[in-house]
């Protein structure tokens, strides 16, 4: 089982990258901070004539890491009561490359196992719900089995290691990708 | 009452456009049409010793007028059971700006109206309610008067005309900004 | 196709029963009013060697209404941010039928068109989606079609009649259920 | 800090209350098992002007006990998506009270602590997020604060025991709980 962390901060070193280190500690795994590459925002071209075009950036070589994992552990500060615009960019590309007959993208995905780990500093395990339910629709979307979530509270640096329930949460993971 | 529609999609002439220009038929307003601008996803320095630095986009043009407007129409298509990253990366930009001395961003948004215009093709009614919420938080957190929300059911162009319903309540919304 | 109304406040002529009639004018129809009728709570006995054993109360009587006819409308006020209690204790009871023998309850269920029609005063529109999302997954549950649902603003006797939106949108189903 | 726990299920001994005595294991507290009680679903007569009348069942005995704790635990099973009709009736004729001039409802409530434990079978951290967001409504409402919820997996007897990270957080509330 090869586990991918995508890290949608833009921040490093922040409380949800500390949880995220929690959970895949002394485990073999592959990182992508989305914040290192250059991606550009979708333009919808489902309905045009020619169909999708090539986009100059850097998504493609993300989106072969991607798929060549069989665990995703999707990793994003809650801003403004959602995933961050880096990691929604990262995954509204999802509609290009659905079409794109060079990739398995459907099939592959549908193999995937997705964790989501968030954290927030406005009563998250609240406010942080509707983000769960909108990851809940998209892994339903794309058949990836969505295994569990961590939603953390904590602003400044720091702060999550206050969160004695989201880093046992965290310690939980970890045990049991070690025993995968 | 200054009316200000964003539109968070990537493509010209959409379904959620179409409900937009119903809702805002014959009424003045601006436009700002975030695929039409440069637009760089936040930097989170809340918490670094310089905090936030210029940066090099458009989103201080559009912030401006932004802010000098009464009545805000947020338009964006369900993408992946959110708004657009588009939209979600314009959004996450206030963070800078609520710290900025240059701009009286808090209190101006305080004193805003909001609306949502959204479709999407996959029981909408339904699955975009994690963004409705989302967008409920959103205006919550700035203190913006949560005044209605549109939600259309369309994936291909055109499509929306056979939303009836949606249609209604868009020329409904005219007849009330009318009479402002 | 044979329409339903089932009303779920402890209220005669309240805002949703307002709604709903306007729904149903001149439209041939059933009405179950839950108030009028004893119904017990389920006891959970799925699990008990005998299974569920008979219910002295009304439940039957409206169950085979229930069954006999082609579109629901669920009507309820938003009591604490949920249906309330008589409509609950109306659906709880569901999980006794779904392995009575006597009933096709779940093939009928399936076939069936359902609609919510609810009122509540605390911003309904935001804090009455968690109700529209579990009338989401009861339907999904048992298969029934989620039509459309109505959420209107009131509290006091009569107000509704301030909610030009909602009063709009029965007038439309109204209209849709004239021509089937 | 007296602890009340507010049982929801018909059945005894099920997986709610399984969480819910690892949650209090070897704490002084008082249980109200709901279902040992009569009570009526509430008549709303806000409106009318005689206003709310004595009911003949046990709701005061009940609301005696529970105003007079400091930490509430509400569990209840999911129901068909949210919480049981034993647990919306009790809840519901909060409004009675509200007004009732012999009971100093709202400010008590407002110093509560709130718990939540729930279990449920089909995916239920997801689809018993709806159930939490209303939970979440309904203590903003009265002033509650609500401190943390448990959502746990199981549908027949027993099946909690599998759920390891249910029963850790149980654990971990039931350390915190020794040490208030």
């Amino acid at each position: 089982m090869k586990i991918l962390t995508i890290l949608g901060s833009s921040r490093k070193d922040g409380n949800t990258e500390f949880l995220t280190s929690k959970a895949i500690k002394n485990i073999d795994h592959t990182t992508i901070r989305l914040s290192d590459y250059h991606i550009k925002p979708i333009t919808d071209l489902r309905h045009s004539k020619t169909g999708f075009s090539p986009v100059d950036d850097d998504y493609e070589k993300l989106l072969e890491q991607f798929l060549n994992h069989d665990i995703i552990i999707f990793s994003t500060p809650i801003y403004w009561f959602g995933m961050s615009g880096q990691m929604k960019v990262f995954i509204d590309r999802w509609s290009q490359y659905l079409r794109d007959e060079r990739y398995d993208f459907k099939r592959k995905l549908s193999r995937q196992k997705a964790y989501v780990i968030t954290t927030g500093g406005t009563d998250p395990k609240l406010t942080g719900l509707p983000l769960i339910q909108q990851f809940g629709h998209i892994f339903d979307f794309v058949g990836m089995t969505f295994e569990d979530y961590i939603i953390g509270q904590a602003v400044k640096p720091g702060e999550i290691q206050a969160d004695q329930s989201a880093l046992k949460k965290a310690e939980e993971w970890n045990e049991y990708f070690k025993n995968l």
